[in-house]
């Protein structure tokens, strides 16, 4: 019998020999010019293409497993893999490694009284562990965004997906190491053990930063227990408020496409205010229930058409990512405002008005990631942003806010050009 | 007998409440303008002075509860206050009132083919907690910081400064107060119970921010505890490398600087670096020798003066503080590059060279918050970097590296102005 060596070995020390394997390979991979990265790139894209055959060979090896052990329909399309898909996988690598370098850029520069030239240059953040769930197309995209900004990264997919990112990820590396990427610098994980989630968590020191990607199972639990630092959302509880002075064509097309455009997206609305002084209420509620989405009101909402269902206290912190809206009569800014500052859950919230006066109160106020003013929130995106990607939205208060690509996956140092300077 | 309601309460909802009043005070703190911000911190800074008796007299019950517990007299030094001092923490409030408003300013704009006009602006971060050591004026320095770039911050100091800090505090506040700013943004924990600490480190979503200010042994629990982000370095292990190609006399006085100015200060040099093509290494250890520095070299090193002691494999990864230098000869750029990888605390770190290639590759490898060219490590401070001031050093990988004055204290929001799009 043949007992693979990593059997033998626990999911923590698997994962901190992939970490320290993966800190060594940043260093060269960091050392790249920006030229050097993005042909790795499109190597790893003219990989993945070559390598078409075996990569659905083996999703359909995920796919038996998933019918047999009985996955929702859903879960079974986002898991599923045909050529179209994998060309739109190579093509979004392509993308990634058109995209300007962020390493290198000089943030700011000064030279202060003693004379020292001062400047502040982005560099990659180092080690980078992604987290997440059923679509196997995130093994290239986030392998991509790490590696065009210099980052090593490990990847932990689910187990539902195992083969699929396995023949991805060696593709993928095959391309790069063909460009003089080290094969350490994008790694899986090489265990299902749920404990090497766990170990990647706690790895503090050796991973410098986890992105989950998936449900809110996922993110909660990553969010909870990680000792690594986070980036991520947990909840879009997206408001939209008519205020007063809105026009009211535009307030209806905007709350109707922040609802119903795709309602399962975390910058779809979730909660619509409406100012008691706002002249087409009934009207724009009623384009929403046409159109068959469940309005959940307060009592002054319901007044408005008999279709509204009273909305209860957990309606107003609660995600629905389906055709159903929490919807409250307020009285005035300062009522939405504070109605969102309650429930907000930092993601993207709009003000939707004429009166500039309103719109920058709005701004200035509302202490979200993204605040809007006269637009859908089905535009928090990252490729919407122009950043040409996302890796994510984030609500967390430190490094990055709201859609994160390049930028978000660097960091920066201080570079001092002296001329012999000792301090005095 | 009269209980004092804080008795009958846990340490962790103390925590717990003086968080959620912090919270509630950061968004009208948030409001405020510039000029509403320095006005309140000049005001602060005249209640200090106002009330130098009370704060004196209190410094004095610290002194004296001292001197009975026997710390030692650097200790107490730290602790003493006299009018001197006090109106030189005063002075610096003034002066951190007079900085530029990081909040509001405008990182960046772009409108992408969607029309959004889209800016990053700087908010504040929101509530921090600061936890410190010995030293009173940290009471009022990092609160002026914190209060100027509109985050609410919960204050922990020692138990040997209870008094200082409770006096200080509260000439704070009063000065606050009569600006319009609530009380509640700037709270001293009104707990001396140690488990206040671990609940500070604990509060994720209630504290965004957590800042040690003290020695390494509180560095380091507040590092290994916290499950908020932590602003800190825990070593200041900082290298400087004489290269082939230095200037001699320029490489003799920034070793003799980096070292001597002051021994005790993160950013002094502790391992001195020397190429074997360096033609006076002799010289610049004469100099340290002479002037009293300990000097513990490798073999190479100690063939060049008697006076030299040997290097252990733990003096490379020692924090000296003291005048005490660990001394390696290597052999080229790529051997101290390597040295310094292995060995940095990403603090500081400096090559001396005339040879701009060399520079230029050590600007861009080595992987510190600082990395400097031909100066002194010891400029590695807020105020030298033109920074108006310091809350710390950084050598986290996220949000802000090296010297953190204002900007560090910030976050940023995406602003959308739209003109009706939603989203196809």
């Amino acid at each position: 019998m043949t007992i693979h060596p990593d059997q033998e070995r626990s999911p923590e020390s698997i994962v901190l020999d992939c970490a320290q394997r993966a800190r060594a390979a940043q260093l060269p991979l960091a050392a790249l010019s920006d030229i050097q990265k993005a042909e790795a790139l499109h190597a790893a894209a003219a990989s993945l293409r070559r390598s078409c055959g075996p990569i659905l060979q083996a999703n359909s090896c995920d796919i038996d497993a998933a019918t047999s052990a009985g996955l929702s329909a859903a879960m079974i399309d986002r898991l599923r893999l045909d050529s179209d898909r994998l060309e739109g996988i190579a093509k979004a690598v392509d993308a990634v490694a058109d995209l300007p370098d962020p390493v290198g850029q000089i943030i700011d520069q000064s030279t202060p009284p003693n004379g020292l030239q001062l400047s502040r240059v982005r560099v990659p953040i180092g080690v980078l562990g992604i987290i997440y769930e059923s679509r196997p197309n995130v093994t290239a995209d986030a392998a991509a965004l790490c590696v065009r900004a210099g980052n090593a990264v490990l990847l932990r997919g689910g187990s539902e997906a195992v083969h699929s990112n396995t023949a991805i990820h060696a593709a993928f590396v095959e391309g790069l190491v063909a460009s003089g990427v080290p094969a350490d610098a994008v790694q899986l994980i090489p265990t299902q053990d749920r404990a090497a989630v766990g170990a990647m968590l706690a790895a503090a020191g050796l991973i410098d930063m986890i992105i989950p990607r998936g449900g809110k199972g996922l993110v909660e639990r990553v969010q909870a227990d990680a000792r690594v630092p986070v980036l991520a959302h947990l909840d879009g509880i997206c408001h939209t408020y008519l205020h007063s002075a809105a026009d009211t064509a535009m307030a209806g097309d905007i709350a109707f496409n922040a609802k119903m455009r795709r309602t399962g997206i975390c910058g779809a609305m979730e909660t619509l205010l409406i100012d008691a002084q706002f002249s087409a209420s009934a009207a724009v509620l009623g384009r929403l229930l046409d159109a068959g989405c469940e309005v959940r009101g307060d009592a002054r909402a319901q007044a408005l058409d008999s279709r509204i269902v009273p909305a209860g206290d957990a309606d107003w912190g609660t995600e629905y990512l389906e055709p159903i809206v929490s919807v409250r009569i307020v009285d005035g800014l300062g009522e939405a405002l504070a109605h969102i500052a309650e429930h907000s859950s930092h993601h993207t919230d709009v003000i939707v008005t004429s009166d500039d006066a309103a719109a920058e109160q709005f701004l200035n106020t509302v202490d979200s990631a993204i605040v809007m003013v006269n637009a859908s929130s089905q535009f928090a995106d990252g490729g919407e942003f122009g950043l040409g990607a996302e890796i994510g939205i984030a609500t967390g208060r430190l490094h990055a806010r709201g859609p994160v690509a390049l930028e978000g996956l660097t960091t920066y140092k201080w570079c001092v050009r002296g001329s012999g300077q000792v301090r005095p």
